[in-house]
């Protein structure tokens, strides 16, 4: 049983990671268990960041404990540098998640070290994988190129910097990439051309987009990046998190939305939506003060909606 | 002059239609003028439906007669029905909108007449047309196929009906055709299929879209339109309008993030930015009880961000 589209649902870690309200560590664990409930298979469930720098993944080590129990997903974690990875290796998560900036001026901004250190790092997360490997646990490692179709800082990205980027990450160890769009500056004509392009370069690569919705154009780059060949999408269900620059900006893509368009098109998630809209109203009873976004929610599927798996077997049955 | 991509403001129609405060004539005349300067180059001015039924366009005549005086805009007018177009003809309206539903049950629910009855009407709508234009008058004749991509009543609209209906419109003397997602039902896969087929079938035949955002998919759409060769698109100021089905849900695509978009994506749509958000708030103005949508107005362009005419005049610049 294969989706033909996986969306992996971050709230729980791009979410939550500005939100100053601390979601109780059982509550946590809720959110996580309604994601499976409704068939989210991979899940990014925390940050193994400093605490000091975000006291809400101080609980990081219980989520994973919870998260890796489970047979049906796949815990994923952020790990900002390699005393994050440590810990998250420990914990037994079998997803990490790097990050590494296409352009040097995000990189020193945001990430607070140069791209070279950024692959550096990178470099000794790898080597440390794969000391853990050899124990039994090969932790997949995602690299996520931030800002990779605009730059707050630096504006235009050339597309060459995305992909010499994702080039040096290959290089370094990683597994697969993810191309973020982390201000929420690209448009569908420049994410079809860059995934295009790389998914040229390097072929079977796993290839992810994270993409926020900040200018509205969040759903239009998952149609485009869909249409040249990628299969994997972040979101975050009510669209919470994604860095909105100001209050009431919508920020990730809410997962509702991006189902409901990919399952209308006829693509298999294996996402249940009407439990993604309990868990929704779950996430909106831990966080009341927080806006939460997305049109599902609201107007519901229209008439005549059919889930794609369900449409499939409805023809299968007509052929009979 | 001519922009790669013509968009379409439906606000002072489509926008007004279902709101009850009556916008004083002056501030119409004010808004269209303040659409004018944006760059803005079709505007679907009214609808002229009978004062009992939407007292908002009572005086469609004098927003009329102000319209037809600019030489630098075509004035489009609803017309709902023989009368309605006599009356945009005698106003010397340049482009008559007619509407016929893709589906029957939307037809009958909510035009009040059947397909046929409809198809018959714009026969005579078309002779009437023909008449003026023998004074020297040509009015345009665009036909809007209303739920093409999905029907509130019916659910999933087939390909196949779509095709029918705008052959029938083209028969009876259609000019052009605008296909219209009424209930926000169509996901982009749908979309580019059935304008490809549609392209394919009659060539170099006029054809505008006209998406709602109801669901979150209407700038998918649009650029899956694009992919298929649409180069007119229907939008509404603030996102304005669009019939949404509950308080606060969205209607029309905002035509300041599509503008954005599709300058962003390099295509030019001779619309100004900074003076289509001086309308925004002139608009917000008119109307202070009723919420408006769109993301640019919230966060501004992305840094980096050129209008696609002045990217190609610094390329130009460049070679010499």
């Amino acid at each position: 049983m294969t989706a033909d589209v996986l969306v992996r649902e971050v709230s729980l870690r791009d979410g939550l990671q500005i939100i100053r309200t601390i979601v109780p560590t059982q509550d946590k664990r809720e959110w996580l268990d309604r994601c499976i409930t409704a068939g989210l298979r991979e899940i990014e469930i925390c940050s193994f960041v400093p605490e000091k720098y975000i006291p809400q993944f101080r609980d990081a080590h219980e989520v994973a404990a919870h998260a890796v129990g489970s047979r049906s997903l796949v815990a994923a974690a952020l790990v900002p540098n390699l005393r994050g990875a440590q810990r998250a290796l420990e914990a037994g998560i079998p997803k990490l998640v790097c990050i590494v900036s296409a352009t040097e001026r995000f990189s020193q901004a945001n990430l607070r070290r140069t791209k070279l250190e950024s692959l550096d790092e990178l470099r000794q997360i790898v080597h440390l994988r794969n000391q853990y490997a050899m124990q039994g646990n090969r932790a997949i490692l995602q690299v996520g190129v931030s800002v990779a179709f605009g730059c707050p800082f630096q504006g235009t990205v050339a597309d060459g910097d995305v992909r010499s980027t994702v080039a040096s990450a290959l290089e370094a160890g990683a597994d697969e990439i993810s191309l973020a769009d982390t201000a929420g500056q690209g448009d569908p004509a420049r994410v079809r051309r860059i995934f295009r392009a790389l998914l040229q370069d390097l072929g079977g690569l796993p290839l992810a987009a994270h993409f926020h919705d900040t200018r509205g154009t969040g759903v239009a780059n998952v149609f485009a990046a869909l249409d040249a060949g990628v299969r994997a999408f972040d979101s975050s269900i009510g669209g919470l998190g994604g860095c909105p620059n100001s209050p009431g900006a919508t920020g990730n893509i809410a997962t509702e939305d991006l189902i409901f368009m990919l399952e209308a098109m006829g693509l298999d998630t294996g996402v249940d939506l009407d439990r993604l809209l309990e868990l929704r109203a779950f996430v909106a009873r831990c966080l009341p003060d927080v806006p939460l976004f997305g049109h599902i929610a609201q107007v519901g599927v229209p008439q005549g909606f059919v889930r794609a798996a369900e449409a499939a077997c409805r023809r299968c049955e007509g052929l009979k």
